[in-house]
């Protein structure tokens, strides 16, 4: 679609440059100083997780069903964390490790035993030349980092209202055998917001990949981060392989990041019998045992799945109204111009905009100048490398309400201001 | 030494092995269970630090020096917390980084970050052909198992009774470039216990390695882990490395594993500023923070490294009529007998016991059979191969005194009947 800009003469144009500039310098003279870049909770829902502290003193009984949570052992999770991770999933607990606060970090060590050890018996994948991850973009940039790190190639996917474009999916797993991965965040996927539906799950669980050792990284970070009371519904990946007749194919990760306290909670891995055995083969290289505290004040505070819906849905009093604001002042702003377009999450944690080609730069970079912090133009692709510079993912959790509409009324500026200079430009040339 | 068994007569010998079967099948019929195998602290210690529990609960301040331990942040670690950490090693805390609750996951990191994108701007190890670990044996068989888990080649290096044999480190160090680093429990050794002289730790860090990266990984589990009021003292590695004019050659761990909760507590690294600032980028690819409410609850109950030993001083009354009762009852079982030497730690959680060549391997597999698990004679050696088969791991802190005290029994039958079979078997060869 075409911008309001490209129908102006160059002398409307040009008035509108300026009337856009004038707005800038004012919003420039205000001095702000606002962020829209982090995917972090605000304080306000932070603190609705103090009570975990209280789950544990110094008085407590800190066995979970005759584990002792306090010394070393149980490299597995304790019982109680296993099956609170394994209903949250609805997965079976005897195949979940429950370790650590980070799924990053899990996903980390998978890589890295694929990298040094190999998977299912194959040879290690850093000793079979040019390894491969598909990267549906815009995606998560600290997914790309980790494979990159390993100087893994990783490749974009486009990615669609209904998941990544599967039918270039299924043309790269199952025609090329140094396709070793893909990155997933299946619900409310970062940056779009968008869930998988039951069609592309379905058509994950059904692949038959040119590479005995690839695996799907099912990243499920957002499985209970619902805005609205009647979340989306994601298809159990492992229920829909049972109906394919696959294995080994998926490892799915989840954690408590954004349930209670970011970064110190629980994470936890799950995948087939097979892959489990061998992941807690490296995993006992790495560790003794994970913080079984952390599990004991985590299920002594959660019971089930339920319970910890249950909370989810006080963050979500919290989120909804920030997502509101960003979906009436992008409206306001920016609706029927054709400047851009945008998600409309029911969870998560972003919205991802896309403005006209060449212009995602530009508005970050005004927004900055204007001062608002954007998460990078381009992060959101692999190796930073939006292909049509449109992407820009909008973080609006962690600034107060006030915050976040003062940012946005920048943010709707530099759009502007960026679309109409490019249209500009482009009649120059 | 000869053993008793070697100066008597084939009759002697013969009536000493049925007197020791004897006891054998006594204590057998005892049906006993008992673990001399882990390193891990009683209930009675772990319970000591109850306390830290209590440090916040749900209407506790939860920032740091400004810093919110709550929320993503602070991937180095609370400002608190690295002080901490900095203190007890001696150490600025700007080279600190504190990071979940296992120093051996960190030194699994800093390998896996060697291993895949190299050290100081050379190339990756895994890009380098046969790369070597020196290991001091015996040793402890987790490190072991790190460097052999990517297909490093362990070498094992002659421990003595002031650190490991320098002429033999300093020969292949500074000769081999393929040698990159070496296992170091400087203080209270696991398993000999022996603290590394003043001379050893400045050859240490005089050494001009033939590899420029070359790393010393100094695992300094047991520093505050006295068993006596006046512990032994461990010269400062980087301030002898201040001497001797080197850098970018250690990096030191920690951990509060032994002092708190097993697997549940802070865990840290400390190098200089460039070998940090490598190590901050490998990090930042795998988690977004560590666990800092565990941080918290750290420097909320201790303000400082006194503090921490004082809490010590608490685990050392505990611990003291362990390895006290095992010094007795070795003395007693097997004092003067030429069978056996073994140390005598003033700190640390092992006694190394050194039986006669050939006959580990069979006193480790009598004291199963009469119902005590030791650790598997071998482990303390690279590929658990003890050359001389003479060396086994006593762990004395998790069972109570009583429990201690027959488990010693039976290995004190184990240790003789091992001898004087060996002795017997000598002479029919």
């Amino acid at each position: 679609m075409d911008s309001i800009y490209h129908g102006m003469s160059d002398e409307q144009l040009g008035q509108a440059i300026a009337e856009l500039e004038q707005q800038a310098d004012e919003l420039r003279a205000k001095g702000l100083k606002l962020d829209m870049a982090r995917g972090k909770p605000s304080p306000e829902q932070v603190s609705l997780s103090s009570f975990v502290l209280d789950a544990l003193a110094a008085d407590s009984d800190l066995t979970d069903e005759g584990v002792d949570a306090a010394n070393y052992g149980a490299p597995d999770g304790l019982p109680s964390a296993r099956r609170l991770a394994a209903d949250i999933l609805d997965v079976d607990p005897a195949n979940v490790v429950v370790s650590g606060s980070s799924s990053l970090n899990l996903m980390y060590d998978v890589v890295a035993n694929a990298w040094v050890r190999g998977i299912g018996g194959n040879k290690p994948w850093s000793a079979q030349g040019e390894v491969k991850f598909l990267c549906p973009s815009p995606g998560y940039d600290r997914h790309f980092a980790v494979t990159d790190h390993f100087g893994i190639t990783n490749v974009p996917i486009p990615m669609r209202e209904d998941g990544p474009d599967m039918d270039e999916v299924v043309r790269l797993v199952e025609g090329d055998a140094s396709v070793k991965g893909i990155w997933c965040v299946p619900k409310y996927a970062n940056p779009t917001g968008i869930t998988y539906t039951d069609e592309v799950v379905r058509r994950f669980a059904s692949l038959r990949p040119a590479a005995p050792d690839f695996r799907i990284f099912w990243d499920n970070a957002y499985i209970v981060h619902d805005l609205a009371d009647d979340g989306d519904t994601l298809l159990n990946v492992f229920d829909a392989m049972d109906g394919a007749g696959t294995t080994d194919l998926v490892y799915e990760f989840a954690s408590t990041s954004k349930v209670t306290f970011p970064g110190s909670g629980m994470a936890w891995v799950t995948a087939s019998p097979a892959d489990m055995a061998e992941l807690r083969a490296g995993f006992g290289i790495e560790r003794v045992c994970a913080d079984k505290i952390c599990q004991l004040m985590h299920v002594r505070s959660f019971a089930d799945a339920d319970a910890i819906r249950e909370h989810m849905r006080a963050h979500a009093r919290v989120l909804r109204p920030r997502f509101d604001l960003v979906e009436s002042k992008l409206s306001e702003g920016l609706g029927g111009t054709g400047i851009a377009t945008w998600t409309h999450p029911r969870g998560g944690y972003f919205v991802s905009f896309d403005g006209q080609p060449g212009t995602a730069k530009a508005t970050v970079a005004l927004a900055a100048e204007l001062g608002v912090t954007m998460t990078g133009a381009g992060a959101t692709w692999p190796y930073g490398n939006d292909p049509q510079d449109t992407n820009i993912r909008i973080a609006p959790s962690y600034p107060t309400l006030d915050e976040l509409a003062a940012a946005l009324d920048v943010f709707v500026v530099a759009a502007r201001l960026a679309c109409a200079r490019a249209e500009r430009a482009s009649r120059a040339n």
